[in-house]
């Protein structure tokens, strides 16, 4: 048996966990050879391969990034792309591929299993954790603990000069960085896409705030938007989902803050930070489980088939399905946090 | 409604932010008061008491410790315990309990609850995650966090010198820590108390490691055992669970593996510093959920209640049944993580 | 002997170690008291006192920020501004003043000391390493672990993608944060105030960096400029210092290397982050022996004098002279540092 | 020019970045090649090399250990070895010998260039910063670093259960390692090996620290010695100075506390974790620092120095005279962070 495995999308720390994974038990437990395709989908439909075995693997688990490379190449888009990669294939003797990506990658693996017979398994991997089918998502851990770290320090940067503190954190189309990061790092105002805000409400929050003596921290996802529609209008885009997004409105809420409130407002936005190095703990134990039962998935010939989180156990659920349904924050859970808004 | 805490057992990152999340909900949402008892269940039973209201946990969530402080009385053991704790309840005009501990505090919770009519909700803390009830107990994250770490960075001394690093970890009577932290920080060993190792298995895997050219990392729980009786009789103790303990089994198993084959062993303890300073993200946010669902209880007179994980939710479980049996390693599991021995 | 004590500016990492230092050498081994003033300059200006005593600095060793609070009031502009001081430092019985603070804070506490006769003492802080006396702020330290680490999770993600990633980091008039942090973060160019750069160059740089197969890190300081007058005419302002500066500077050289090389440049800012949280042990040990040496300044009647590092030793320096120039990075060891790039 | 690099004794994070700022430099600027030494002199004496140019030297700036190796081989105790020595290199066409490392390592280096005649060039190593010629050795800030990290997390454990916490760090002969990191960490006493304590003095702190309520910090370095002959006679061993020793003072002391005090008293024992993993900003600029002026030593044919840090320079001192003398903390420095105490 031999196995292909590609990396697609934007990167995420523990895709090189997965991989590791995948090979050490492959090849020590059921003698299966690899072959890595380089840069996501773009390897299978050029052709361009690296050599993966255990010597290969060794010393990645702590790395970020992915040894394999990425792409956000679609095969489907391309002219014969279906056949170019059935072709390529078949001239490396692949039997079974296992896919590591997010909704765009695993959508063209659930196609190519499902309609075109090639003999796919995913891996799931967004650090938005926007996933349905899974608890967690690896990387996700780790953006977070990134993202609470700094807020924790601007804590102190905020106090100091009693300022607001708008910090603009990853999440396009769901809230769970925010949410996750503005708890643990103590914010007082948590804004994501799920719920448009309401920039007087915002306001509200920071003075009662000051009034408390202390100095407010508003943690943004890039992806929230306020409930003003004329401000959407003028600086909004449409994204590649269709859904209007203003660039940069962490900036633009602290100038709103600092117009309405009269007090100073400075903006951090965390950017690729949060995505790169190494991975927490929690993301590594998570990714190396995802490869170990990946490649079970492949012994078992399950394929059309994406390992998931659930509870503490991996389980395997159909890609189509997983991949259907953005995961986005529950109003009961955003309700829940808000507790300790303002 | 007067609402009482108190934390007992072993410190644990983590609990600050569950008393932050019980105060901060239960003021706000429900307009309770609180009040603190010092040093777990010394606390109600000898009535001191802290105030405990929002000011009172105010930057409390990043702090490691608990701000009640701790101690391992046990008021059933002591004369006139029950008696005493419910004199001390009724003067304080408190109408119930939230009992942040392991096991044993947990253990005299549910008694006072269900024998004695004290109206008690339990939130479950065991850095070691050995609750059979809940996914996962906050302060592990943060334990496997720092135990990682310092598998990482001990690495990079073992390759320059070759020689064997065996780093012990916490875990009486679960490898939870040594199994998450092993994995995550790349052993080439994993030894824990749930099953008795073989020092001979031990040394083979770390020749071979040797033999390509690598040095070899041993995680070992600190109540891990081998199976070579004879040593267990000559060193070992009974602990407070009956079972036979070796002390300083890292020590111990480092002697053996040098003088079994030859190269260099090194031991490092890790100790308290895994259990003490900031909470991870996830610790964070688990803790500070647990500490808003445990006021949940209280307001639905939900006792003899503790609050659990499973999955992404927070679910109420008898305290009575969720400390009857601890939660160890499944064999299944170890077995899983046993293919990157050696 | 009373003491009053200040903090100015920008905060830094390591203001309360000072604090500290001060308070807790001058109590015990000389019996002061002390008098904490609010908000820099304006808690004189204005009588605004805090409690300074031993209790108060107790844990604050590790917390980034200032318990002074800071503000950038200038008394020397305010009305009145010496004659209200005067009158202050009078009623709280204020014998000596500590000011902590950077050019702007120092060169008031010398025209007070040389001009007014108001006893101050200097400790200097700069995060941006900037001033001419001393070897090292504190605070500079820290700014450079976070700035490195984060440089450290970039390299993965700009790997991942081949993407060349641009870090811009604090700095307006002297490049040292991006200079040790470029270097320690293995950065293939860094662009510092000192030197105007070459976009073409950079590209050049940029370029050789691809064709060995890696993807470049670009570092650049907030103060750093390009050449080519027309761009800094155009988007350019002045600064406080009458020096042109380029807004975004950034994202700017970003968007021209990817105009120039047709490779994909993103950006990240660090912002505030790089100074606030929990001082790195370096800087810890520098600000509290700042502390202590100051107060032995204001033990010894030696006014007008600022501390500072030279090598190991804490030395006196006039704080006039110290604050004169800008310490500002040697030509010389640029071009040292030069070996790494492209 | 062919010039030789090896590096000995302890490993010390930092190792990696000279190298590299050695072959960097050497290549790019000079023309040179370079041939690596497997593990110390045992790679001159045996002839084991490693390829050492650009590729090899990638990505090693933020690892830890060193990738040539490193061991205790001393090869003027070897029969014939000045002359192995010099058969090899010039069997390898080696002009010079880079030789990083410390106290026996340069002071081979030392003989073997005054004596023998033998190119060489020093750059010192050494974790417990105890050489005279220069201000800091790379490795030193990173190990106080983690002590200091692990130290903040040991108080919260102390608070919460009101016991004393004996820290155990690295430092035989000298107790830089305990004075810098007790200092940043908030210790309540420091043990240095300069100067022999009384136990009742640190009994005494402890319990001044208890009386004003909160848990005491002991940081202990591994060869602080009490006054006290008995226990000395009793427990110690000679070491290779001819120093007499307590192996596991940290645990001894703890003892003595808990039966002099009747307070709790845990130790930890920090061991290899300080010496390993990635190196700080701080001595990945030293180090790098101290390859490109080696190189430039090299380059000026200016043998039998080492580079050395005075203040911010690097300068070039006889490697004989900088390793002569040990450089102890003084007396005046302890008594400086002595105010801490109690």
């Amino acid at each position: 048996m031999r196995v292909g495995v590609l990396t697609g999308g934007g990167d995420c720390p523990g895709l090189n966990a997965v991989i590791r994974g995948l090979v050490r038990k492959g090849v020590q437990e059921y003698g299966y050879e690899f072959v890595g395709y380089r840069d996501g989908w773009r390897g299978p439909l050029e052709g361009d391969t690296v050599p993966l075995d255990i010597p290969a693997v060794r010393g990645i688990l702590p790395r970020g990034g992915t040894i394999l490379g990425s792409s956000r190449t679609n095969p489907l888009k391309e002219a014969d792309g279906v056949r170019r990669i059935k072709e390529n294939l078949a001239k490396h003797e692949v039997d079974a591929l296992v896919t590591i990506g997010g909704e765009d990658t695993l959508g063209v693996a659930a196609r190519l299993c499902d309609e075109y017979g090639i003999s796919c398994v995913g891996v799931p991997k967004t650090i938005d954790n926007d996933l349905s089918a899974t608890d967690y998502t690896f990387g996700f851990d780790t953006a977070v603990g990134i993202a609470t770290e700094a807020i924790d320090r601007l804590h102190t940067t905020a106090e100091s000069h009693m300022r607001v503190l708008v910090v603009e954190v990853m999440g396009r189309h769901a809230g769970w960085i925010a949410l996750h990061s503005g708890l643990a790092g103590g914010a007082n105002v948590i804004l994501i896409p799920e719920q448009r805000f309401d920039v007087d409400q915002v306001c509200a929050w920071v003075t009662s705030r000051f009034k408390a003596s202390y100095a407010p921290i508003v943690v943004i996802a890039e992806g929230a938007m306020p409930k003003d529609g004329e401000a959407v209008l003028k600086d909004g885009t449409l994204d590649s989902f269709g859904h209007v997004r203003l660039s940069g409105v962490g900036e633009w809420l602290a100038k709103e803050i600092e117009s309405r409130t009269g007090k100073e407002a400075r903006t951090t936005v965390l950017g690729h930070v949060q995505r790169g190095g190494t991975p927490s703990a929690f993301d590594r134990w998570l990714a190396t489980r995802f490869g170990l039962h990946a490649i079970d998935a492949v012994r078992d010939g399950d394929f059309g088939k994406m390992v998931a989180l659930q509870g503490t156990d991996i389980v395997r659920v159909p890609i189509a399905e997983a991949t259907a349904k953005l995961k986005t924050v529950d109003p009961k859970l955003y309700e829940e946090v808000g507790v300790f808004f303002g």
